[in-house]
């Protein structure tokens, strides 16, 4: 055996009994033979708390005292964690970010895990115990508290299972798998046995909840086999490891409907015009998602269009105007009307045709195509926004996605 | 000008409102040319309710996992205190226990601080920051979160305050300072302008709440001036200080119903017995207060009449009468129904007949004594519990502290 880090989120530790729960699952672990490194979300709804007060004193908090705040609700659930294994008869400590040794980088709210000094969390397993890890945070070079960003709880628990060369990390959450479509929209979707670390990062990006992005990342780059489960229930989950023999051709299709357009009309075509548009948008923390750029029918012009998330977009939109208004002739429009629906898959790339049966499938759903975007194992559409759910349902058919028969091959 | 040192207790931050004015007072102290550094305690009840969840997963917690529980209610209070001021315009960073250097012993919930390693706190100072430091926490030499017992931030602000050699220890509550006896009990009570550390400790011991006994004791010991006053209002509050050369004979009246007591009948006359008797209460960690001794009727056989608190009471009724019963003919019965009425006077030793005239107000007043104990400035009566409202208005009288007359002459 070896040391397993497991992940409990928000909603897996979000009352009294859960915890208990919880502690039940990581003494099983712990009795079959592994040494357990537990890292915790908050409870529930309390950090969502903590930032309401905050910014009941300053809309901008200072992201030093923010961070001070925040972390707080991890520190909270971690001790309730160890408290309820020791209840249970074993044995336990909790340990807050910089008693584990999790050093990020100077900068606040956000900020990425630099490395991991383990020797204090080794201390403890080596003396038997469940070491419970407050999620979410760190320290700085300062001796400052930081915290990695919302969902970061998921990245903490990568990069200890990483430095302590964990056999497998895995992520407890609310859900019991990774699946072909989000469940709650979309009924007939399947739980996936097995996926790619590329797929899912593809999926994470595309708003599928299941975990955050830079842990899937972080982990790929670490070769690290993730385990996705139900944190109040038992059952298989969906793993998340390297690509394998078995390619899915499409693993799952994504619905987001966290988006916004914005449209530049009549571009100069010049070097260095993109690139001080999002430049502009970069610089001010906005993330960019599909860019299309295309020929305007006047010559030397472009059309440019791209998404941001909704929160995002006012914020765009201000940004894009003023630079719009630099460029003779240029002008820019929003909408917020639109939606996002992907598909991915890691034998996309050989498998010819993907593209196609997803535009036909929308075509005869009479839904419109208004931006797409391709990389190697991923197509995404921009449409209206009122059309996402029979989108996603038309999609999910035409690769017969929920087919028992089809199950099969989905597994990597 | 120098560095002083503010403490504020929960009810004081207990609202965002109150930690806005809070800022206030604390940028007004900056701007009149002190270094500030300022000590929270929890807001109103936060360190209750973390209490309840720790209790719903053990009725005894683990040490350890408690101190890390508790302590993040003052956490949340430095850090949004911070923010207030950084959002009025100051310059602020809050520290936790750990990051203002404060080392404890070993042991956790209510052990003691070492020492305190005062660097980060005079670095923030001299960059020209307000520092609020978490109160009732520190860290030991495991590097865990240890806490100091609760109303602890009273000592974690004059230890800082002594570290840094602060002019003054400023002590901000919901009264307006230290009062002849407990306004909310006798309205007549009068507020003192200065009492002597001596008197505050013995009123303080007798549950006067407005400060913590071990951190007047500490104040005492590092010659350190404590100013009470009111967080939410201006005035002078009362001054905590050496005792000069005017003494109060009594400075005021304070009156305890927290009070249970215990009597042993035909204890054995022989020596070590008082000493068993007292370890084992004091190896269960239960504070006695009041101990009277008498001869009992019985040649070579004593009577042991004592108080403890009425959290403890039921636990050293049974350890008591488990040791009564290794004394042949011994009997242990017990009493919940008193309490405690005491005058404290640094004077009191010069002044003779200060404990005659206690006794003879009670007397008038038809209230019967049933334990009586004495020290160099202060005499406590055991009374019948439902006497003590007629008797601290006796007593009071009788030594009259309520007239205007006599409050020049309780200045020190």
């Amino acid at each position: 055996m070896g040391i397993i880090v497991q992940k409990y989120g928000g909603t897996s530790v979000g009352t009294i009994a859960k915890i208990k729960n919880v502690a039940k699952k990581i003494l099983a672990a712990k009795a079959a033979g592994d040494q357990v490194v537990a890292v915790v979300s908050a409870m529930g709804q309390t950090t969502d708390a903590l930032i309401a007060k905050i910014k009941k004193l300053a809309p901008l908090s200072a992201p030093r005292e923010y961070d001070a705040l925040v972390s707080i609700g991890e520190n909270e659930s971690a001790a309730l964690l160890a408290q309820a294994i020791l209840a249970q008869g074993g044995q336990a400590v909790s340990l807050t970010g910089w008693q584990a040794g999790i050093r990020t980088e100077d900068n606040h709210s956000k900020c990425k895990i630099i490395d991991v000094d383990a020797r204090r969390i080794r201390q403890e397993l080596n003396a038997g115990k469940i070491v419970v890890v407050a999620g979410f945070q760190g320290i700085n070079s300062s001796g400052d508290v930081t915290t990695i960003g919302r969902g970061g709880s998921d990245t903490s628990a990568v990069v200890l299972a990483a430095a302590l060369e964990a056999r497998v990390c895995e992520i407890y959450t609310d859900v019991d798998g990774v699946y072909t479509a989000d469940p709650r929209a979309l009924p007939e979707a399947r739980r996936l046995t097995a996926i790619s670390h590329e797929e899912m990062l593809e999926l994470a990006s595309l708003g599928a909840g299941v975990m955050h992005p830079r842990a899937v990342e972080c982990a790929k780059v670490n070769n690290m086999t993730l385990a996705v489960k139900h944190s109040q229930k038992t059952g298989k989950g969906t793993l998340i490891t390297m690509a394998g023999e078995k390619l899915n051709t499409v693993a799952g299709v994504a619905a987001d409907d966290n988006v916004a357009k914005i449209g530049l009309m009549r571009v100069p075509d010049a070097p260095g015009v993109a690139a001080e548009l999002f430049g502009a948008l970069a610089a001010a923390r906005i993330n960019v998602d599909v860019i299309v750029q295309s020929i305007h029918q006047e010559a030397r012009k472009n059309d440019i269009s791209f998404t941001v998330a909704n929160e995002d977009y006012d914020r765009a939109l201000k940004l894009t105007k003023e630079k719009a208004r630099s460029w003779p002739g240029c002008a820019a429009a929003g909408n917020t009307a639109v939606a996002k629906i992907s598909v991915v898959g890691i034998g996309m790339a050989s498998s010819p045709g993907v593209a196609a049966r997803m535009f036909a499938a929308l075509g005869r759903a009479k839904i419109n195509i208004q931006m797409i975007s391709t990389s190697e194992i991923k197509i995404s559409c921009i449409i209206e926004k009122k059309e996402l759910k029979r989108a996603l349902k038309a999609v999910h058919a035409a690769f017969g996605l929920a087919s028992v028969k089809k199950a099969g091959s989905c597994g990597i």
